[in-house]
């Protein structure tokens, strides 16, 4: 078996946050969206039904642990969940805190606009926060 | 608690196809991409950690199911599963079935053009090889 490497798109676009039980946690480097990205730490997977059932459940488990610790974070008025892989075919799901003043709402954020560099301060910081709250 | 009952815009939408363990599974009427929702029939969710532990154990095989099943069915290229909830506040997952030759590939569906309708033979023949396979 392959053994797991990040995808050099998703590398590119992140920062790293943590390792859990199953998924690999990325900051998105846009500072437009508070915006984790889920990566499961299996080689080979591209959709939901590549994983095994045990895997599925600790997944939404770990969707479910970044989009109420996101929620709670950063007061955001929604949650987007999303695992599109068009461009992207190593398997990921994103979890997007979405706001009414929000550059994109009530729309999607994906293939909206251009990434907003965040001021590496204010990136520590958040990062930190992540690791300490999610 | 109050009982379950769809979203009018929801309704408005779809057709209805099954209900899951504990889902309503439906088609959206969009002949664009073949296009499904799964909805939680539990009132008052909005977010999935509005849903009991259990209940998301449940959710996650069905949108396992309904994208596997969607995905051969179609022989997509990509399922894309969203779960966004800025414009109808009632939990409810995307799951669709994605072709590089369609409208909107490689971006999100959501927000993208207009629905086109589906002739009602084509629909009704749809219907009936979703609750078939799926």
């Amino acid at each position: 078996m392959d053994s797991f490497r990040l995808h050099p798109k998703l590398e590119a676009d992140t920062t790293m946050v943590a390792d859990w039980a199953l998924s690999r946690v990325l900051l998105m480097n846009d500072a437009r969206y508070p915006w984790l990205i889920l990566v499961p730490r299996r080689a080979g997977t591209s959709e939901l039904h590549d994983l095994k059932h045990a895997e599925r459940m600790v997944l939404i488990e770990e969707m479910n642990r970044a989009g109420g610790g996101l929620k709670s974070l950063t007061a955001a008025a929604k949650i987007n969940i999303g695992a599109l892989g068009n461009m992207v075919p190593q398997l990921h799901i994103h979890v997007v805190a979405r706001n009414k003043s929000d550059a994109a709402w009530p729309g999607p954020v994906w293939g909206q606009g251009v990434p907003l560099a965040y001021e590496q301060g204010v990136k520590d910081m958040l990062i930190e926060k992540l690791r300490a709250n999610l």
